[in-house]
């Protein structure tokens, strides 16, 4: 079946037209002006009127935590909760973590998450393979990984997941013969280790020792050391969820002596501070993740490090829990598990304090959601773009509404909404995953739909 | 009528496909797979085999100096060589430096300038205004400038059109005012009198005294200098013809401050040096332009400031002189004309070393030559791009060949080729002009087919 | 005649040491034990009981306006008030600037400032010699004034004594040549000269005005510009009252690259910020000087930077007028006369602000007031140690004491006091001037006895 | 007894002044004139004729290995034969590494460093205490060990005495309790351990694999980590042995943010470089150390590092093996002993390459042996510098010699010198090492005169 998204704008990277997209099936088939596309639509094109609306190409979120086993508890979505909330989001792919955990070999990871997610997911898929237990069949593993479609990976340099140096320098060495890339979670556990005992042996056992005990220079120094250690090994990689206006410049100075460094950062670190963490009994609680919230300064430097190219690409680090759960650590900050909702409201917030703001433009937020998280895992041009011959993954947005955030609305499986009260301008109307529409008026339609991504080498 | 090139890959700063352009009369009509632009086609369609072939949208040289009065002699190129080289080159637009000389109005170097280039042009052609004479007159005509479609300015801080900090100043006040930029010739205008004197009177009169005058800290000096003004002036601006490392850090450290500057390079910075001076003879001559030719430190820092996002455009700076008139400078440096041709061969060049050799993506090199300038200079989204409602601007690439840059082959008007000798692995093989092919099996088939372009304010 | 001072600590840039300081005539003859001191008094040496207090080498202060004809009008002190003033604040020796005004050589101006200082001093004191005419003669002069023992210079670059960057640069020159070396006064006037049209323009006409056209970008601007010069020129300069962390920067930046900077800053530019602007009436023109006072964290950054070391001496810039003279200015800010009184204060207010509140050490509050401008200016060791064959300029400053400044108290002829009211922990009890001791009990008791200091080339 | 030192000229770090020393047995009584302290001299004081020479305070190297036993052998050089050494080359006091070894108590370590040291010493020493096996009942030891005078500490990044992030941020803690520092050799061990396991895989086991597995990446990086965990457990921290361009960075870039680091780097790093590693046969081993030799681009760097006040002292890391034991590595370069001599020309080296060459000046050079490294190890004012009251520890050196570093003429026990042939314009002709003199023409003539120093607080 043809169908013609008609008078809508479709923004890319580079620059935004108003034409109209005929559809193929899962593909775009063109993409053209009114009248010229008009004489492509026979009696049996379904013609969906997006007059005024832009039109991006569906958003990825390469950072979620779907059914994860943490903290000794589980996230509270799972892939079948957690990618409904992402499509009606605007986002038509998530890339999940799967894990390798000690002793397991990261075909063990794969097919574990392969049986969380397979049949369950609203949108498209991927994984990620965090590597935790390395060793020479875990380095031959990388082969097959590679070749399942398996491309990118993630490292930790804190939590019992962490290698340490010597292991990050050889999984590197391994990427560059394979041509994969890693995301890299940046904090310097020693220190904060350190800092959580000093905490604890003082009795400051509350919410307000979570950012006092992972500093915006435990984050630094990891960085610093990442890239030190990828500077040898002569490969790039991904700085993921970056906070601070330190790591900035850390990434700033490995560019300055030519080092090819990728950033990632989320909403959270942009429009919310630490000063949440002050709030009374478990409220602060909500909003502990890893690393923490910041300064207001920090969020305006990752605003303009977005503007100005300095980072690529806005994920989610979307690891939701209940307000119950977050009561686990009521007694003792160390328990509170560390994450939040993200992946519903993602695409609206960037665009009502991205592009409404002024901060940055429509181009740049479809880069940021689309473009580069498809280019850097490995999915362009099937995915991040509204071309002739890619996935007929659309978002279509409209603007200028008045809505507010809240969690009465949600459908993602949590009992409150970090961004609770929030205006929004913008709303997620359709959404279109591979020609189907899975969104329509702002809800869900079309279910399970999605399909899993085998990804290719990153090339941004 | 319309037109369909089939078979290309369509470049674009985001990303290339493989596609079939549909082109009516002057605009891309559609861009779309080869099943779907083949409904298209009636009988009357001429279609065009453009296969194997890269599609960039037409190139835009923002830094051409035609048929212009300089050192007591003219640029061996007026417009009408100068154009019909550029669109050989496959630049489908030029912006040329119209200029205010002392006791002209802006209206009067306006007039001079179309003059000169109305009706010669074989590309479409636009002008920035270089203010040389400020004044509370000259501060009003900015607002017909702007109407006017002279959107961006120039100034020089050196040389006799050379303006005094307070002026610039003034200048990027009033330009914030009406939506102007400008573009600058940085360099120390005093440390290089101070120099020329003391080799002058040491009796160093040689073409070695050339970029022994101009050192790059004369350079970085005058770039710091306007970024501070700017900085105050609160106002972005264009460092033209960047050329050495010092230069790229003044420009980051601004950025890091959170300044919005753009930086333009030429390929003579990128792909020779100052050992070009030390030729014997007159030889070296032919390479003296201002700032001077580097080290090759620095040409490697550019090529990575062209990847990494530090430069925006690639221009060429043709400034045209034959050997005779090279010559005017034999006993004395500072009188040798300075300049050189650059716009026939820019597209090949920065192919051939730069995508080929594995520098720079086919995409960023579509930024750099036809996408960033187009924003910057307020010609996107009618230049700069393939995309439906955009000017059938179309450069067809051919890749893969083995060619060799000579003086014998080109059509611009001087007697030598800078880059004599070099190999070429792409030639421009069709060019077209709002949808009139001009340049056909390399060669400029449609004369004087160019249209002066009204622009409008910078959009990058 | 021998005089022994006894029981003092003898503080020096290294270290300080309690010890017996023997003085023969005017020199320093040997520090010692008080034992061994003790078997060199015989019954004609004097013995000054000065148990307890510090003993600091003379204070320098290179940076005095005394009998200035600026801004229509003279400054409140001359040569007689001014170095009375000095002297009881512990200031043995200063540096005023000759200066050589248009049509002047520098012998002239050389001579007028000899006419006004000799005879009058009750300090030491030498000259710098501003050059605002520069020509081959005054070029030729250097030598003179190197044997004339003006070893040292001063530029501006704003005011009507600027001297444009070719004039820097040879000047840069030829002070290699000669083995002099030139402070500079750092402000881009251009930049500022339109932002006090645009301020006069808007009827903006008051003290808040001062700060607002002359921000630190045009302070960081002018020192990049200098410090590039130099750089070219390769020969080290003075950057004079450093106000600002920008500066601090460009400074810093300029050491890495390699380059040998000198800074200097001032009381003012520690203690007080631009707030007092805010002032009303003409409350706030008392602080008018340029650069003008700073942010608080500009100060804070100040200290820092003495406390490492980017900062070497701290100078008093006096240039003091009463507040009738400052009301010059009511009607228009340009018009009030720039500068604050200094000289009496400078000593007690860093040992408070600085000692005191442990941010430098006393070594270092030595180095920066006695050794440094000694050693930076020509008269060390004669002058900034108390050491075996230099001259006896000895402070006795009694620590520990609660003390207040007051316009009430002081000697220099100005009727406020920019520090009124800030407390003082240390009282200048005695200082010994060659020997002579000229204040006893804070007061000054020997007028007049001050000597021309014939400098010899700077080595710091 | 008395003793006059006359003729002399006493350097110290502020200056130099022509002064006799009068020396009452193991102190410093007065520095004089000759003339007053002629009056000193009575009948029974013992005059040395100095004239013409210069007097150094005693050097300090706080960077030796005497009797270490390491990489499966001991060190050439006991206690004995080292100090020997060290004071012929005019250091009268050295500052070894006490250790403490897995299992050990600190008291374990400084016991059996006394056992090795006492009686057998013939300088001054003191002990840093290395600590290897951290827990809560060594951080209380922390207390005792101050009061032993041990005061300072080391900690290693890498071997296997290394200490974790998390364990290094607790020492610091509590150094800042007790008010101690530490030096840090400061490498990534993971970086090195996985170079050298792929050097080893590739069968590259020969010497130039010693600088190609330790990059100057793996300095840099773990002197950032170092420094940022400083910053938050706020207390300054000592760079052992700094060798590199981006240490030095790294350094200046902590300073900026506002951090205190002291550096120390020693006379190899500056004097040779990593060609060395390219001779035939073992003959690179002799060079073998860690960090090890960099690019004459890096020396460079110091000795500017040096005049500029980057770097605070220079050490010797004297650490020496035979030739034959350093052939223990010949087919493994991990096994080969890493360390050289050096304590017996560092004075010498320096003031020839240093002072004579113009990089430093005699003052400067006072500092970074004596003055500095008596601050920052708790021994000023008894040692470094010669002043009333501090130690008679007094280095005679001549000046304007022509001698040549040669292994057959040094006292230290090892069979080669690494400066081998290097000439030198400075000789080490006496040594008072509190009042006695152990150096006469440069000879060694009193032996084993050493006391151990109980160190105080660092204070520089």
């Amino acid at each position: 079946m043809k169908q013609v998204l008609k008078g809508g704008i479709v923004v890319g990277g580079s620059g935004s037209f108003k034409a109209d997209v005929l559809i193929d099936g899962e593909k775009v088939a063109a993409v053209g002006t009114g009248e010229e596309i008009g004489h492509l639509a026979d009696k049996d094109t379904r013609v969906v009127d997006v007059e005024g609306c832009l039109l991006f190409p569906g958003f990825i979120d390469a950072h979620t935590h779907f059914d994860l086993h943490v903290a000794g508890t589980v996230t509270a979505d799972d892939f079948a909760t957690g990618t409904k909330a992402a499509v009606r989001g605007g986002t038509t792919t998530i890339v999940d973590f799967g894990t390798q955990y000690t002793g397991e070999s990261l075909a063990d990871g794969l097919r574990n998450w392969h049986e969380r997610a397979d049949g369950r997911c609203s949108c498209d898929y991927g994984f990620h393979m965090s590597i935790s237990d390395w060793n020479p069949s875990v380095s031959r593993e990388l082969d097959d990984m590679m070749e399942e479609g398996i491309t990118s990976f993630k490292l930790y340099m804190t939590y019992d997941t962490q290698v340490d140096d010597k292991t990050i320098f050889e999984i590197l060495r391994r990427l560059k013969e394979v041509g994969g890339i890693t995301g890299v979670h940046c904090e310097n556990s020693g220190m904060i280790a350190a800092l959580q005992a000093e905490a604890k042996a003082a009795g400051r056992m509350g919410v307000e020792s979570h950012p006092a005990t992972r500093p915006a220079a435990a984050e630094a120094e990891a960085i610093d050391r990442l890239l030190r250690l990828a500077e040898v090994a002569d490969i790039p990689v991904i700085v993921v969820h970056l906070t601070c206006r330190e790591g900035c410049d850390v990434i700033m100075e490995a560019r300055r002596r030519g080092q090819k460094v990728y950033a990632e950062t989320c909403p959270q670190y942009l429009l919310m501070d630490d000063s949440l963490y002050g709030l009374t009994g478990m409220e602060g609680a909500k909003y502990v993740c890893a690393p923490p919230l910041r300064k207001p300064e920090d969020s305006q430097r990752l605003w303009r490090a977005l503007a100005d190219g300095t980072i690529q690409t806005v994920s989610t680090d979307h690891c939701s829990f209940t307000t119950a759960q977050k009561a686990l650590g009521k007694d003792d900050f160390t328990k509170i598990p560390g994450g939040m909702p993200g992946v519903e409201t993602r695409g609206t917030l960037l665009f009502t304090y991205g592009v409404d703001a002024g901060r940055i433009t429509r181009e740049r937020m479809c880069q940021l959601l689309s473009e580069n998280p498809a280019k850097l895992y490995g999915m362009y041009p099937e995915k991040g773009v509204i071309a002739p011959g890619s996935d007929a993954d659309i978002v279509v947005m409209r603007t200028g509404v008045e809505d507010t955030v809240t969690a009465a609305d949600q459908v993602q499986n949590v009992d409150y909404a970090p961004f609770e009260g929030r205006k929004l301008t913008a709303r997620i109307e359709s959404v279109f995953l591979r020609g189907t529409q899975v969104v329509k008026d702002h809800q869900v339609v079309v279910e399970k739909a999605g399909r899993f991504v085998k990804r290719g080498k990153y090339a941004l």
